[in-house]
């Protein structure tokens, strides 16, 4: 198999810096082009960037010279960790010019013509698309604690339906990209707000676990609220949750839906894909950020403490690692998925591609 | 006035080191004796001691000699800050001698005969002592987290009536006392889970907001429900919490009654009263345990966020100082009001003390 | 006695904030004007400020209107908390205004016409502002580390010379000021290397035990080598220390030559003079940033470890309050000590006045 | 080749945990046996152990049933990460029961017939064991400290000479082991003194340098000053370090000898060799204990900051992996180095193996 080209966009914060050190070694994806600020184009990406990761810039990225949003690229496929500031406009212009945008920033996710997927949850909003009217097309992924959310509730709500669900995360400072916040603002701190965080959570995860109609998706009727919290950790959000169920249910068999869950990237065997999306842990103090966070390569979903709730149903706690599967993982596992599903042809978006295989099949069973 | 000599139990303990700071210059108390283990007993303080505060020990306190638990005091009223293990023993075996125990150990929080007392919210329940049969008397103050969410719903729970209430905590590693929990554990990490915490809450809070009766407190009738984490915060436990009312209240009859609330100490102007009980936030970041917990010298509750929940009716964060208000500032509050109600003669417990003064009609004003 | 208006230069910045602090309550000095960038000018200090402190802002300074640094202003002494990037303009035309700049930022400090003081070492190099052209005058104080370092090597080089000195610095997050370094840069790492501060330890260091010559100060001749890294730490900066000197001492020696410095300050009685300067710890583990900085409520600078040294002569670690007695408090005692030598005539600098009572006098018992 | 078979004693502590989690596909070396204390003999070793690394425990190690140190046991090589409490006299009754003990703790570092090696300097120090009267032998790596101190003077000490060596330590919070230090005494704290390590670094240096002799190791004559401290940050030890060369030596020429510097791991290639054994940076501020030790799987030295001191003649910042290159993985790489000098047959110590390929050799062209 050739290499798909990619680009990614914003290639020098904390979303991009993640995207090309998951790509390293990726075996469908080549980063062919990085993409910056004009403040940084022209540059060697070596020289551009304030590398913040652990592991050294991949040899075959150090060296691409930066371009600038204005420029035509080469690949066909775009992974974007542009800012808010900026990603609204620049990926629907990519989109008008063709290319497939597969994007983790917040701006299109609520678009009605935007799909905003977790493959195991619904690939089925893929077919949002064809609703948009671009050559190219944009597909987003949620935000990083609606991620592992979402990903916790899926089988709930399959199961047994949800009626309301409380969350209060505790959020990692990874979270708020680089350089983000002030060591003196969060040293042996909690800073019990994060801007739009809340909404994201509340609005966002109904739009997952809704169901596409003829003009965007019905969102799911499930009440969330959230409280959002930033504590100091690097890495992993952990979330307290509390569910209200709308049949009732066993904490075996909570359990067991939520352990037994696979979708679509685990049946065809995505490269990306946890093997399991969602791990259990019997242990009372577990899971916990600076130990966990390595399950399935960061890719998994975390679940600890799962008992009864005496004001709603059931409660537990979530941990995921924000950076890989609540971005640039996402996004990643997120583009295997089209790529499998018949989207792109010769490395480009292609709309007809998937006519013959729906994504929806892969639900049903899941 | 004369200085009432009080004995510290447990002088070598975080707790205990946090009595002594607390009441170095208090008006009305004297620390005459410090007591702690047999391993300890018969050193100076300062030799015995590993002192972690950070103003140094008092110059009264450091050259006391350690009695141990076996030995008679001269102080008639004694705070505790036991270790569990011991507490429960210990404090009945003083009480029955005679002394009035303040205590911060849970070992009798819930016993039916023992007082567990915020005095701006329960003083009446300090006449349950009625109930112990020893020739003095045991009173609690509640667990740490439970005292900030205690000291939130109480206005609420007067006004409008609570139904449920669901809190997430944030805790401060200082809870844990010294030397709690170990560096590798915790720095940059949280951990979901702090043994027998939860019960602590779920219990306490319908204890201190129930109706005494003829044979202890009926509790209140509210469903509460805690998650409990720890975080790498030094001081200050946060609370993320949402409450169901009984009665309808807009956010302004909300604020109000809290804002406004004022108890017993308050009215009486004890020294260790906070002269605002709770204290509301406008800025949406705060209140944080790195910025606001000098706020009323730590005796105060601080409230943010206060605004609507879409699963219950309100939701709001919480934060306190976990070590003054939530443990040794508790029991000082405590020991100031049984003054004032005059259970003390010549420094000593005296059940009939406080016949022509009762604590409840302090109450209900507030 | 009247109080001394003063202006805060800077004052939404992290010294001008302590600057702030600190000065509430000050006997002398009151603050009566706030001066910041023209991106706060006009608006009421508590608006324009992201107040940082954990005490609240002082009630007479919050509802001051912003100065900009174009406004003429009522206050003869200004205190400067001004970024680097714009102090050195300032300061000297606020100096030609006829102003008294007591400045906390480097720009001056090596200006052989500007004293760089430190009252307990050399009062006597206040005489330089003779050399200065202008009304006004300018007074520096050293740079965090180089204050607890002068502080420690004075009385050695007085008492038995000094020719070369190690410096190994572990610098808070505070010193590099609001919102200084991001969060993810420092969580958990050392950063080992200070831009510009090894510069300023090795030649600041010589200037203040140096002689006041004709036209500037004659350094000191001793060879200092400096690393200076931060590290995780909130307030407080620790440095190891090895010296060699040039005429034989014992440890003994060392030790009370140290312990027994005092200088103007302590002798006048100055309201920020610490009553010791040095203070000597025996615990082998001490002193500590977390324990140990309210001493002399941040005035002091702390010495561990006082022992003999394989490779020079005398080896020590040493701690000080960064933004006390690292900044803010040193220009404060600085200005007490301009003031108590009669430099300031109705609030206002006057050259002439110190004639009868040279600052010099004060350091020969010292 | 068949695997050798080797047993970690000390297995449950955090040193042995770090040998396990390395030998997990060692191409040699197979763990059939943990050893660990009598409380813990008997169960399987994944209750036995609080497991602490963030990876899990590897599935052939998790289920062995932890053995005591009275038990025989069936493997001829023996990591031994034991407690020093206990090291001292098991490591001899191993050794003279036959057993090779490749032991991480001090006790016998310093006897004079127990080589102290660092194969990339001193593997003809290996001879040594010709000096130990039992049927085994015992072979240590220095203190982790030392490992990277050492590891930065030996090219140094080779080519120019060493007179003189300043070192200031900022040790990571996972050198001293699990539990370790209390979080309480070290969030956002230094504590300026650890207890022993000042010493171990001013001698193992020395015996490391030092030449062979007939009675054991003739010390390098070097003047060493180490002053040690702990910083809040969980791996990575970083050492400010100044050196004071015999002959003079241009920056370029001791950054030549530094880079270029090879032993014989990298000679022979062994698994666990660092490629490049000291890394030189160019950028100010690296190395950086959360960014770098990744370089070599934690195995090289990392150097930055090579500039000259005005004190001594050079000075530098240096970083490595504590408990990789610095404890476990420097014992795996002392027992490669053994096995491949022919010291092993069938998988036990033979003394008479390395006859024919001297260690030594191996160290001239380095």
């Amino acid at each position: 198999m050739r290499y798909i080209d990619v680009a990614v966009l914003g290639a020098t914060g904390a979303v991009g810096q993640k995207f090309i050190t998951l790509l390293e070694n990726h075996p469908w994806f080549r980063v062919r082009e990085v993409v910056a600020s004009s403040r940084s184009a022209g540059k060697r990406y070596r020289e551009a960037v304030t590398w913040i990761q652990n592991a050294p810039i991949p040899e075959t990225v150090a060296g691409l010279t930066v371009r600038s949003l204005e420029d035509t690229l080469e690949s066909g496929v775009l992974f974007s960790g542009l800012d808010s500031v900026v990603a609204g406009d620049a990926e629907q212009s990519y989109a008008e010019q063709g290319y497939l945008v597969i994007s983790n920033s917040r701006n299109h996710r609520m678009d009605p013509r935007v799909p905003l997927v977790i493959p195991e949850i619904n690939p089925e909003h893929l077919r949002l698309v064809d609703l948009q009217p671009w050559r190219g097309a944009i597909v987003t992924n949620p935000n990083c604690s609606t991620m592992f959310l979402a990903m916790a509730l899926a089988p709930l709500h399959r199961a047994f339906g949800l009626r309301a669900v409380q969350v209060t995360t505790l959020q990692a400072l990874s979270g708020a990209g680089y350089p983000g916040l002030p060591a003196l603002g969060v040293m042996g701190n909690v800073i019990p707000y994060i801007d739009g965080e809340e909404e994201k959570i509340e609005t966002e995860t109904l739009k997952i676990l809704g169901e596409p109609g003829e003009y965007g998706v019905n969102p799911a009727s499930v009440r969330v609220a959230a409280q959002c919290t930033r504590v100091p950790v690097v890495d992993g959000h952990t979330e307290t949750v509390s569910v209200q169920l709308q049949q009732p249910a066993t904490v075996e068999e909570v359990r067991s839906v939520m352990e037994s869950f696979r979708g679509m990237p685990q049946i065809q065997g995505l490269p990306f894909a946890p093997r399991q999306p969602l791990w259990i842990f019997d242990a009372a103090d577990r899971p916990q950020p600076a130990r966990d966070l390595q399950v399935e390569n960061g890719m998994a979903t975390l679940v600890g403490r799962l008992r009864p709730c005496p004001v709603l149903d059931y409660r537990m706690v979530l941990l995921g690692h924000n950076t890989v599967r609540g971005a640039a993982g996402a996004a990643i596992l997120n583009a295997e998925t089209i790529v499998h599903l018949g989207y792109l042809k010769e490395g480009r978006f292609d709309r007809q591609g998937c006519v013959d295989e729906p994504a929806a099949a892969y639900c049903v069973g899941a």
